[in-house]
């Protein structure tokens, strides 16, 4: 089957959970990895879903995730949790610490949970439905200390990660659902970008010298990902960058300072429920003011209406539920001799 | 006395009190408000210190500040607080309301307080040092339901407002202040750009017909502030406007929907106690790794060393404390004009 043949979700999903089952991941772990890999892929967001599966699954291997078990509760205020996550599966862990949120927020109107140690956690818009289909206002904080690929504005090392912020905001009908990283684009584009030799449409990367760049290739020679704003106000990315770091790694008390070996990231979920504010009517009765603004708003290209953060995606979404999952060239071919390697078969 | 005169911090505070108590505001009002305009100034935030004065003194003749009084209490529970703001002065409620999150998070870890209907409230980053001070973590959110100047990204019509977002980050030593808006530059920056004849360097305005602009000129016109990221990567601050928006008027229960009169103002206070995750210890030997690792980055410029947002803040306040307040030119002017018609001097 070529990599233009659409595959139910499900199948997919359950595809996905066998391998990941197979390479040695206790159950809940297998599903929530393959649950939320296919979700990406459902989403769009083509470079965090089953295009992560071989490398994870080499993480796996070689014992940089962990295979079973639970974190370790470092503090639980009630609605203040910290959790140690000894490199479980990311995924896994983003679930459970937006179920334990959405839980405690219920219970104290705001609840953070943060998670250090994890394993890679893909795509934070993913784990947002969770909150914003009770209602809840939530949000996700993520950076890796084991990467570091985005400098300081105004420098030119290394020092953070492109440290994503994603935030679900319940409307009427479909939620919003934003997802902005701290530099112009994403380590795992450039190195898709790298392997397909493409460049960027403008200067979103730089070279070890500081010269604005289109080539991702500088990233392996020193150089790094601009931050939000670029060269002309990349002070507004440095400033979310660094607000990410410490609201991650600094509330987690682990990170960059440990210099930790093998993939490591570390997250913060907040979640707010409005009913414990100005109350939940109140709140979609704002917010269904603004995205019908947005909506209708004259857009610049007649062509191109504006569309809010998430509405694309969700889109995709239920096409793909409906038709199948179309899966970026080359993950088909990657995620079949992962089966195979392990004696597994398509069962779609 | 000309405006390049240095004046003493506090009786330059001591004179805007003064201006502010005789034109209403109750005597801890008229305190918050000169305090934080002036904490602005030395700042280096200008355009949020006293520049802002007269139109505060408009407002409170008009009737759009209320003179006294307390918020409306809408929630409280615990960690979890919504006011009312009855458009009391937004010094004093973003004051109150950071010195009761950071209370609030002492106890429960974490705490969220919410005003809506405020006053407008100046520069966020004023406000940031009553929690890193006490070696808390701080965000302050805020937007103004009674402004549109930024357009959702792809659209033609203003909105939303430039909807900052400040973060407070202790670290070893002086604290990163963070302030952070959501579209490349501010309502009156250019408003001080457009009475001086003045153009941006770089394209960071749109005019009602969707072209990029260097002039500040075209708001006036239908024109709108580009979201941060600009035309390049715009959604970027257009998605981080729409979840100011729902942080603030949305959990408020009260904003655009409702199309209030007057200056209006909504903020979301969150503070985080490290202590009550991974330990205050921890959390400062990340931020304090982070903030070296940026200090002595490597500069691309050789001649302008890397710096961590609010340091420069600091140095000035320093600087101002100690040597006195050099206000921007035309401030004293407006400011001594405004004591004499109220029959005041300067004792300075």
């Amino acid at each position: 089957m070529s990599d233009a043949t659409p595959r139910p979700a499900g199948a997919l999903r359950d595809f996905a959970r066998r391998i990941f089952g197979a390479a040695g991941l206790a159950p809940d772990k297998a599903r929530a990895v393959a649950h939320y890999l296919v979700e990406a892929d459902m989403m769009g967001h083509t470079t965090h879903g089953l295009a992560l599966a071989p490398w994870y699954l080499a993480g796996i291997d070689e014992g940089v995730v962990t295979r079973d078990g639970t974190p370790e509760v470092i503090s639980d205020r009630g609605p203040a949790v910290c959790w140690r996550g000894r490199r479980l599966p990311g995924a896994w862990l983003a679930e459970q610490a937006m179920l334990l949120a959405c839980a405690r927020a219920r219970d104290f109107g705001t609840a953070t949970v943060v998670v250090g140690d994890s394993h890679h956690n893909g795509a934070l818009a993913a784990y947002l439905p969770i909150a914003t289909g009770q209602g809840l206002m939530a949000s996700i904080a993520s950076s890796s200390p084991s990467g570091a690929q985005v400098a300081p504005f105004g420098g030119l090392k290394g020092v953070m990660t492109p440290n994503p912020v994603a935030y679900g905001i319940p409307v009427p009908g479909r939620p919003i659902l934003i997802d902005l990283s701290a530099s112009i684009t994403t380590v795992n584009l450039a190195q898709r970008m790298i392997r397909a030799g493409e460049r960027y449409d403008h200067d979103w990367v730089m070279d070890a010298e500081g010269n604005p760049s289109r080539d991702p290739e500088v990233l392996t020679a020193g150089g790094t990902l601009l931050p939000t704003g670029g060269l002309d106000h990349g002070q507004k990315g440095y400033g979310l960058a660094l607000a990410v770091e410490a609201l991650t790694q600094g509330l987690a008390g682990y990170g960059r300072a440990d210099a930790p070996r093998g993939t490591n990231a570390a997250m913060t979920i907040t979640v707010h429920d409005p009913e414990a504010f100005g109350g939940a009517r109140a709140f979609l009765r704002q917010t269904g003011w603004l995205a019908e603004a947005c909506r209708s708003n004259p857009p610049r290209d007649p062509s191109r209406p504006v569309r809010l953060p998430g509405q694309a995606a969700q889109a995709r979404r239920d096409r793909a539920l409906a038709e199948g999952v179309t899966l970026h060239p080359g993950i088909w071919e990657a995620l079949s001799a992962e089966a195979e390697k392990r004696g597994l078969g398509w069962a779609g």
